[in-house]
């Protein structure tokens, strides 16, 4: 809910409002001068992780904002995510060529730079919030599009509501994006489909050639994902388990504390049954006591090492040390996240229709709301919806515990079922000399109209 | 060159005959019963670690065995490779369909299982040597088709030079395959243009991710590849730098002694150029003393811990430690040897004519030949020909050093030259249900005819 925003105190030059339980003085130079648009610009911005996919939304919002050239002149685009608004380092879209928008659907990356910035309240910091309006003004900036996660969505709910605190009149609409697939409120998070497909074509064709010679080489395989508080990427691992003996015989949840010997007992298990056994575990799993596996040191002292990092390489010297077993090990890191080359096609297209649905829900009246993805009932179809941003800012999806089988080692039918359906479809970018061809995008930030600098604390 | 065999004593049961030095004895039996035959069975078995294609080499052998029936009756599989042999674990290709045989072209792992097994030579242990001949006899085997890398050669001829010796007519052929790429007189081995084209791709994609948001988050990402005496590999990295400022910035190979401080001084230069710093990294590289980087004590001290394994990490703590930057690494391990989703049409057509051609030489009457690539001087075409066993076995083909560049970081042109052909075209396979249609082979192996067993002395 938007909290409640009361002008207190007029006065010639300022006025003093409330919000959030505190005091602020807007000028009211800033509020007279803002008049009803019927043409304004907007802002677009992409934040946090890369995926696969996040140019597909800024492909289909700039797409869509083209063919509404009656009610949005331009798509400014921020260079490096909500930086580029505070350093007025903004990229005019109409300044690229139609071709070159298009190829943003095929290139993986955050085509036009990414950041890591969080802004904190607007009574510890006014500073940003003010510049940004400064900034949006100066542009003609009636729009703010912003492309991320679980921080971005929160970044876009505070600039919702301290732009109508100050009364800046600002259509404030969150895309959702990020591979760990932890926003509420949306089946799924464009980009979360493609890193789920990798892992599972990653750990479907290593055990293949782990089987191949298990009988007399390697027997563990080990593939470490990325999710540091959910399982959402080590369930999709799950998905290359067609039949119950296939591969992945164990799955790590950071859902499930870490127990040594009912992991190894499984392990010994496997490669009794199997000849081999293959491991994907994400980054974040814990001891019960929540200290993370590759930091613990009372696991690591057991053989005396301390881990450079990588929770793999700590499993694989537990399994050898204890069970004699010959290793392999595979950290995907970012490869996971990055590779449109093998992206789903249903990722790729809903990735889309968010940033297209975005244009459309700010044309309609709708702010201070993320685009969300619903499934249909019966058959794996989705239609785009929006969600309040209030009831999504820090909130974190987990994996549901019925998604994870009782013993803790695998993903249930349940979550097949509800996995199944995105990676659905090869989305392959097209190729130039045996790469992909991922065209560079080259462009020049406008000129800018305010004289001054804002310092934005990041290093360079 | 086969060494020269002489019987030199012969009596009723047992001929002596000297060979390498040392006297053998060689049961009459089996040199009496042994005739001409005008149609045989063959042999073939895949060894070492698997490879994205090496089916395609089976696919391809089969096939064209099958054209052959006037020659060739069947071609019996080695369960688990040569280890197949010796416990006389045979597949009989032909109860498998034409469709089965065929999906083996869309394939990764060993299809039939695979093995590392290293034969002694003859005067150290005798007893494989005669029992292969004694199931080969045993099954009207005449043909033996070894697929594999260098120690698969050496086995190859090592069996070609036995069974001459001890008068068995075995047609003994070599098929290379190795992601290594350290067969001498062949182009390339099949396998390796396909992991080349993933690893290309992969840290393209990782590089465009990273340079996403190097401005405010990471600023080095880190990719360790295989290659523990060859920087085959790690050059194959060299392939997504299109342009002198594209990734990867900095490439280390085996062939170059690593230096701390060269390394560091380039890697700040790169953060300080782009912002952000690629790197390419062979698992095998070694200080100046030979030691490996991840096993180098001295080196890891430096910030009090032991590797776990992976010079990846290795790596980036030591530019964490020296220079601040914050990094990310993946490594790679089996993904980059099994990625048939995204495998070079190139390398697939090469290792299918590669099997195909190895039946055709071994009915034109070569033996103690490996089959080999030749490159066409003018166009990146290829011709198959053969080249004398004895001319490979045990011999490893290093990365030219004119193919890394002079400051030892990168690779020249004459590199690219080499590699960009090998990586051409995409040779998707099919997919079901959002995963790639890895169909699975199952085989019963043959009734026994021997009575006695083999022990391989290998781990179940």
């Amino acid at each position: 809910m938007v909290k409640f925003t009361k002008i207190i105190q007029d006065c010639k030059i300022r006025a003093i409002v409330k919000y959030d339980g505190h005091r602020y003085s807007v000028p009211k130079t800033l509020r007279m001068k803002i008049r009803p648009m019927t043409i304004a610009n907007a802002f677009y911005a992409q934040s946090g992780g890369a995926t696969a996919v996040i140019n597909s939304s800024a492909c289909g919002l700039i797409e869509t904002a083209r063919q509404r050239r009656d009610r949005i002149h331009t798509v400014y685009a921020g260079h490096n995510g909500i930086i580029g608004a505070l350093k007025e380092a903004l990229i005019d879209t109409q300044t690229l060529s139609s071709d070159t928008i298009a190829a943003l659907n095929n290139r993986p990356g955050c085509a036009f730079g990414s950041c890591r910035y969080k802004l904190k309240p607007f009574h510890e910091d006014e500073r940003p919030y003010r510049r940004l309006i400064e900034v949006f003004d100066a542009h003609h900036i009636r729009y703010f599009f912003y492309n991320g996660g679980n921080d971005s969505q929160d970044t876009t709910h505070k600039i919702a509501e301290v732009s109508q605190t100050l009364g800046y009149p600002l259509t404030c609409i969150g895309i959702p994006k990020t591979i760990d697939n932890d926003l509420p409120h949306t089946d799924f998070t464009p980009g979360y489909p493609s890193a789920a497909k990798y892992i599972a074509i990653a750990i479907k064709e290593a055990a293949i050639d782990l089987m191949s010679m298990c009988a007399s080489s390697t027997q563990i395989f080990i593939l470490e994902v990325m999710g540091r508080h959910t399982g959402w990427l080590a369930a999709a691992a799950g998905l290359a388990q067609q039949h119950p003996n296939d591969a992945p015989h164990i799955i790590l949840f950071p859902e499930r504390p870490f127990e040594m010997e009912p992991f190894l007992a499984r392990v010994k298990h496997c490669v009794s049954t199997h000849g081999c056994c293959v491991i994907a575990v994400a980054e974040g799993i814990c001891r019960a006591d929540g200290r993370f596996i590759h930091h613990s040191s009372n696991l690591v002292d057991v053989f005396g090492h301390e881990a450079l990092g990588g929770v793999a390489p700590v499993l694989a010297h537990l399994i050898k040390k204890h069970l004699g077993y010959r290793y392999h090990w595979a950290v995907c890191d970012y490869l996971q996240r990055a590779a449109r080359h093998i992206a789903s096609a249903t990722d790729v297209t809903l990735a889309y229709q968010l940033g297209a649905a975005a244009i459309d829900a700010a044309l309609a009246g709708h702010s201070s709301v993320m685009m969300t993805i619903e499934r249909h009932a019966l058959a794996p179809e989705w239609r785009i919806g929006t969600a309040p941003l209030n009831h999504i800012a820090n909130v974190e999806k987990p994996l549901p515990a019925e998604y994870i089988r009782e013993d803790g080692f695998g993903i249930t039918p349940a979550c097949r079922d509800y996995l199944l359906p995105l990676i659905q479809g090869e989305a392959y970018p097209p190729y130039e000399n045996g790469l992909p061809h991922y065209a560079p995008l080259t462009f020049q930030c406008v000129e800018k109209k305010l004289t001054t600098e804002f310092d934005c604390c990041v290093a360079a």
